[in-house]
């Protein structure tokens, strides 16, 4: 007998990372009976981690992680406290509340590379999965990064322990990275960052357009991230052709 | 003594059918609890059926049926099922998971007149609700849709078995049918599909203004779909005359 | 040890008004086990609290009131009630489902100045906490109040007993008050309004970058409100300098 599983393409080829700014137990609850199988990370956006009492957080990253996956801190706040000079507190911290993730950015602070080197590092030695982040939160400094100024970064960040490495494109995902101002790829800044290919890189792609023409062009494996918590079962038809976006084009 | 229900005009005018792109149980409990009452149709949009586990599933279409909430899979599903030379296995593999209705599309791909007629009487056959939709999911395609196009359809659709014919604008609700690429209503178009009457018509109308603007033009008894989950409310205070845009003008 | 929390600035410097327009009682407990401390208003939007079941809306109230928010029903619906002739049964009636504030508005109707008085005086010796709410709904009429208009109502309301007074810009935020079409605000308007102080001023604030530009200008006790439910964790990070917009800012 049929199940509906079985039409459509392969599930879950790629990864893919959700945002959760703040959701509660009951809409995770319901979030990964209906699609956690389809969900790899899930980042606390930003700083929405310390805003909420430590008992929920860790309530919260107790539930992913019996579905397997992965949670960590947005980076703004790993930038907050290394700024503050508490980046131990941080890892310490962040172990406590269940994380088992981190992500390493300069998305709203300077961050010398040295520092930023030596912070991945950390966080691998503490036992964390590491993911980094290339890209500015201000619109204006985002783009006084070329293509080869990404590249140098994706480049060290691998080279000093991230496991893979987020394209920023905040959870608007217009005028930054890849995306013009209107939300559409940025064709050449898209194919220069991925001269070198695409299996360590998310793509962070909020917005529907954003997921499907990534999709067509690298295939369903194609990693994707800042997935808002009520569109992650619609990525998933996207990515198996159960979409009209891309039915019979996969 | 005043019960606020008592306030505003007539409930439940029109037909309502509400999408639902993933829902959890927690949510769905919610939404009936508070809008059960104004639900009429329950569509898991596209593929979505595909990408939970059956019981999911099923849990859900028995917690809409006992609201007397008719609920059926997205006509992409359908589409397919039907490609894949499935369609006998689709319509059981429906009802084991408990949907209680149909929807019947040619959207994302292309079905011959008669292999549609066929499908709308077997799904009537079969014991379904039996909904189809005119409309191109592909705004290129669309566009080529002309107004007698559509009405000769939506006619063969209801001489087929169909109960209602829905009037496709996708999730977004822009540049496509009745919409156009700001999500306007295109007037020409409206009066040459509304020529026969409303009745069997239902309008997907997933925006505020679309909303506003088929209220306003034909009263609140006019059924309209792909409304989200969480604007239920907010549309049948929009039928009412219990928000701005609609007090006093009913 | 480091708790996140201690990351950032200070917690709830200014008010926040949540706009509730149809939360279920799942819904209600995730936000307020979440982000319960950082909402000091919920305002069930428009006529919504009239077209739920009794018990749900007084079940919503009464978990509200015991972290406590204080509730009110939008002030549409008391517009309704007004010109229906049931004032006295509308409080009455507010008051047996548990809500424990009033907002008093002319958006959708016309109020004369005595009535608008009386009822604010009236709602005042009801025991209820009271919110005025200046603007139109409807951006044609909401164009033709001068900023002097708007002044002369904030300062008649506040004489009349309202602790607070929203100004207007309904759940879209644009073209309204001091927004305009594009949802960017007016600072002239702005200047205009804010002449006399903000403490008694809640500005309605939908759109992230009006959060963040009022708090930029004004600092992290400006008032708020129609913020979304969801948007309450990253409203608070946006006052804390959590998120980068405010990151090192405030």
């Amino acid at each position: 007998m049929l199940a509906f599983q079985e039409l459509g393409g392969k599930a879950d080829q790629g990864k893919t990372m959700m945002l959760d700014k703040g959701l509660g137990l009951n809409a995770v609850s319901d979030l990964l009976s209906v699609a956690g199988a389809h969900i790899t990370f899930a980042k606390f956006g930003w700083g929405t981690a310390a805003t909420s009492e430590q008992d929920v957080i860790a309530a919260k990253t107790a539930l992913y992680a019996r579905h397997g996956i992965t949670t960590y801190p947005g980076g703004t706040l790993l930038e907050v406290a290394l700024a503050a000079g508490k980046l131990a507190e941080f890892f310490t911290e962040a172990k406590a509340l269940g994380f088992t993730g981190i992500e390493v950015s300069d998305g709203s602070t300077t961050v010398a590379p040295a520092v930023r080197a030596q912070v991945l590092s950390q966080a691998r030695e503490a036992g964390f999965f590491v993911i980094s982040e290339v890209g500015k939160k201000n619109p204006a400094l985002d783009h006084a990064l070329t293509a080869s100024d990404r590249m140098a970064q994706i480049q060290a960040d691998l080279d000093h322990g991230a496991h893979y490495v987020l394209l920023e494109a905040r959870e608007a995902g217009k005028n930054i990275g890849i995306y013009d101002e209107a939300g559409n790829i940025k064709k050449d800044m898209l194919a220069a960052l991925t001269a070198n290919g695409i299996d360590q890189l998310i793509f962070e792609a909020p917005l529907k357009a954003q997921q499907v023409a990534l999709i067509l062009q690298f295939g369903p494996q194609v990693n994707l991230g800042n997935i808002a918590h009520d569109e992650v079962t619609a990525l998933e038809t996207l990515r198996r052709g159960l979409r009209g976006d891309t039915v019979g084009r996969l």
